[in-house]
């Protein structure tokens, strides 16, 4: 009966700022039999995400939130290890929305069959969870134009980094904003991108005026709070501003004020628009063949920081909110 | 000489708030001879907006700020009284962006023909100013569609009551905000929108809840503030946020906050656009065509706020911060 156990994190308490262990709690329990169209799936890389913090949130978000009692909600990918499901056979390999465990139950529904490849990892990440987001985000939202002036925040994680190499390979100016001079440089000096502001060190207005002397175009936005408020100062009559994520102020019980600069909207003529990659599931097909296009021609890849253990994923998600990590930061259990 | 003097309101000193006597002094001064391509305006209506004190502010905006010891700029309508261009003899009516003055001197960069009305002023509010800028913004930029949930704050102002006759006559569910018990009467009984909220007396965000059971299709902001904070609680999936004015910060120096629901423009996917009417003049051929059609029909009428004398201006034009005027507030100066 040992594969019929499973370890996953539970959602046991809400948190008032950081994820902590007395958030979400690891326990070993039973799975049940499967159905017809299900498959057990073990579990070879959990996705952590900006996005896990809001669905512990009490807002009232764009999908479900977790429930207290529930386990922890992720993305994973990992190996068919029993299958009353034909598309999924014992050996493939799958990728979906499951949860932060080292088995989980899967149907086709929540998930897709994921090619085997040399190094998974990198693969789940381009192609499962930032490739999507950064691509429809940057082109589809965006409507990313050539040789524009794109300011991408957040640009040294795992979506940032790949909207800075979409738009490089479109011939733009791109300006990222990161949370130390590391990060700055790896941006400038290995990613081929304009500039980099240290949002730490520097004054991001006035460093993003220098790096921006014609306005900004595009502004891809992860991080929102002061970050944004910086961008819309420079922004361009008529700019783009893509929401695709607001980590500054995930981790607040209090409300947090919008960005103070929220005028411009009027004064630039602005165009804002929030997205969730989940909405775009139509779009996969096409997403995923021109992710697979640009990675043979060299024009797109992602550092990985990964964590062992499904035990230390509550430390590894914290990176994100901290700013610990470069690049994707998966769990690696398998 | 008498002809080539006239009466403007000068900008004299940066408003802290309202704009007062002190902000603008109104002095007699003389007018130059007119150039080839010129005309003389004997000023029958000045039109007061909310934009006016934008003007004012020392931030950076969608045009040229009214400097200081310049005269404040407006737009008005009147008859031509002397002219150096065939396209506007005496006689004639022309519009147009000038200043707060009696006389002005106009050419065809900045002027239009207006066409004889037997109600001039109110030819003037719905054909010039409020009318285009409701057209504009719920059609072009909002995207309206027959049947929506369309929410409206401001409105019982001029661009406001015209939003929700607009809305309206395409079958939409519209909901208005207002600052009285009269003017939500006014809306509800003269103008038959749904449901209006006095947001001096309800909770605004309890009672959107109440007015729009299925969420908020499109919100039409005029103001801002906690207003479209409790608008965007409301929010449908994917809705549309039209950003037309955010008057209730215009008089503050303080920087003011944006929404604290910003969030929701991802939670919710929104789409928020800021538009300035004067992006769209392109379009005034079919906007001046279809808002003579709706008058035609009796599907658009717009109160008048009529103030008499230049010299009673400022206050007049405070009336739209302090919610003191219902429709459109012109100053009638002959």
């Amino acid at each position: 009966m040992t594969e019929h156990t499973a370890t996953s994190w539970f959602f046991n308490e809400r948190p008032k700022d950081l994820i902590s262990e007395t958030t979400l709690t690891l326990r070993e329990h039973t799975l049940p039999d499967l159905l017809e169209g299900e498959f057990r799936v073990k579990t070879h890389y959990l996705s952590l995400d900006a996005t896990n913090r809001v669905w512990l949130s009490d807002w009232d978000i764009y999908m479900d939130p977790v429930r207290l009692g529930d386990p922890m909600r992720g993305f994973v990918v990992g190996e068919v290890t029993e299958s009353r499901n034909a598309d999924f056979p014992v050996g493939s390999f799958a990728s979906g929305m499951a949860s932060w465990a080292d088995y989980v139950i899967g149907d086709a529904e929540r998930f897709t069959p994921f090619p085997i490849d040399k190094d998974l990892g990198h693969a789940f990440a381009v192609m499962s969870i930032a490739g999507p987001t950064a691509h429809v985000g940057l082109h589809h939202v965006g409507e990313l134009q050539d040789n524009e002036t794109v300011v991408v925040s957040g640009a040294a994680g795992a979506v940032g980094l790949m909207v800075c190499q979409m738009a490089k390979r479109r011939g733009c100016r791109v300006v990222g904003i990161a949370g130390s001079a590391e990060k700055c440089q790896m941006l400038t000096e290995e990613f081929g991108i304009d500039a980099a502001i240290n949002y730490k060190t520097e004054d991001v207005r006035d460093a993003l005026g220098s790096a921006c002397p014609d306005g900004i175009d595009l502004c891809f936005e992860n991080v929102g709070g002061d970050i944004l408020d910086a961008s819309l100062v420079h922004m361009r009559d008529y700019g783009r501003v893509v929401i695709c994520g607001l980590i500054s102020t995930y981790n607040t019980k209090s409300p947090t004020p919008g960005p103070y600069m929220f005028r411009n909207i009027i004064m630039r003529r602005l165009t804002m628009r929030g997205f969730v990659i989940l909405d775009y599931m139509d779009l996969m097909p096409q997403v995923v063949a021109d992710l697979g296009a640009w990675m043979q021609a060299g024009e797109l890849r992602l550092p990985l920081h990964v964590v062992d253990g499904l035990e230390n994923a509550v430390d590894a998600v914290n990176l994100l909110y901290t700013g610990g990590n470069t690049g994707k930061v998966l769990v690696r259990m398998h």
